[in-house]
């Protein structure tokens, strides 16, 4: 089980943003960086609230500013956060442990898009998931983009990458865990279970859905009913949905 | 009640949307352009199902291809695709009565991000909502890139424009209805009614939630639970899981 730590440096940029991060209790902003002429009134809010974190900030003319920001659309501010750090998955399961909870995670095998990794990142600490759990290769990991779809969330829950799903689907099989995986094909609906005990709910890809092998690893395949011709839903609208059948029933 | 034509040609850029567009029955793929010199394996498939489909397939060289296209990754294929017709809301009602079904609309009150309006038409088609009110301002409508993020699932469901949300409202409570919003305040859980009847459910703005005078003449004000720091799910994972409490109860 790897611990990995993304060695890069995050840059996010604008207002809102920044100002949603400031509002974290731990924000995980390390400089702002301001360029000369911007409107005060705009930042205001900002320099207060990063002048309350002692979180230093720096004022730059327009042609320095640009040299460090490498997107158009900045409002004139960006600033630079912490770098993620990733968990183990021993430390996921025993911080589910700790708190006396039947450990329930996340696996996304896949997940491509940025925005949807993080509106699952947002939903899966909204609902109190332990953990999750991305494969090293062909998905995104945490990065300034995917901290901004989150609202900040990626701060406050352990996300863990392994290299192989498969072996870590056995790994938890064999500590009783059971692997549930969302599928449109599946013949149960995701409302059939009470989802107690140990858990990993598994959701695949955007376009692909779970890897074959995956698939087959699973106890139990479900899907949500769909009325209309509309074939599946968007991969973090599924995940939220999903994890929200899990976490009703669970607390019934 | 406004019968709005959106006037302008829509264009989608990539194999993948425009494959999931050939592949919808009604699709509104009027002519593809495609850049001589890409590899005919990744778009054999495309040309074979225009083919099957009567769309105009034109061959243009790099030069040609890039005046035409206004984004950077085509993958050298393009599609124009008709304008999208709005309803009116009579005919959405009208819709709901010819189904011989309790009317169940959708108000978006300023959805800004087209990703986020294009999941939520995807989520509302594929739950059998009869149809989507948005405002004529400060929202989000439908263009190429709601298009795509729906999957396509625009062309399946009606959606209308009301220059003025307030009214609509008030329009609907005197047709019976009963107006829902979601609101992270509220002291109900969306699983506390049994939405029968006729119900319009309103979503808010991505960050602001729904607007004080409109949240005012909601008769019912619901929430999601949530466990977590994160005060707020995306406003497509909100809308998707309403939505899915909504069709659960109306269905049971």
């Amino acid at each position: 089980m790897k611990n990995n730590e993304n060695e890069n440096k995050n840059t996010i940029y604008g207002r809102n943003v920044i100002l949603e991060l400031l509002q974290l209790e731990e924000c995980n902003i390390e400089e702002i960086f301001i360029q000369i002429g911007i409107e005060k009134n705009f930042l205001d809010e900002i320099i207060k609230k990063a002048k309350n974190k002692n979180i230093k900030i720096t004022q730059l003319d327009k042609q320095k500013f640009q040299l460090i920001s490498s997107e158009q659309k900045t409002q004139g501010i960006l600033a630079k956060v912490a770098s993620y750090k990733y968990s183990s998955l021993d430390e996921i399961i025993n911080f589910a442990k700790e708190k006396k909870e039947d450990p329930f995670l996340l696996i996304l095998d896949k997940i491509e898009d940025p925005h949807n990794l993080g509106a699952i990142v947002r939903s899966a600490e909204a609902f109190g998931v332990h953990g999750i759990v991305l494969p090293e290769r062909r998905c995104a990991h945490i990065n300034a983009s995917v901290y901004k779809s989150s609202a900040g969330a990626v701060s406050h829950i352990k996300i863990c990458i392994e290299n192989n799903l498969n072996n870590t689907i056995d790994f938890l099989k064999k500590n009783n865990f059971w692997i549930y995986g969302s599928d449109a094909g599946a013949s149960d609906f995701s409302s059939s279970y009470d989802y107690k005990g140990a858990i990993a709910l598994i959701i695949g890809n955007e376009g692909k859905g779970i890897s074959r092998l995956t698939k087959e690893k699973c106890d139990i395949l479900i899907k949500i009913p769909i009325y209309g011709k509309t074939e599946s839903l968007n991969a973090s609208v599924a995940a939220g949905i999903l994890m929200y059948d899990v976490i009703k029933k669970r607390n019934n």
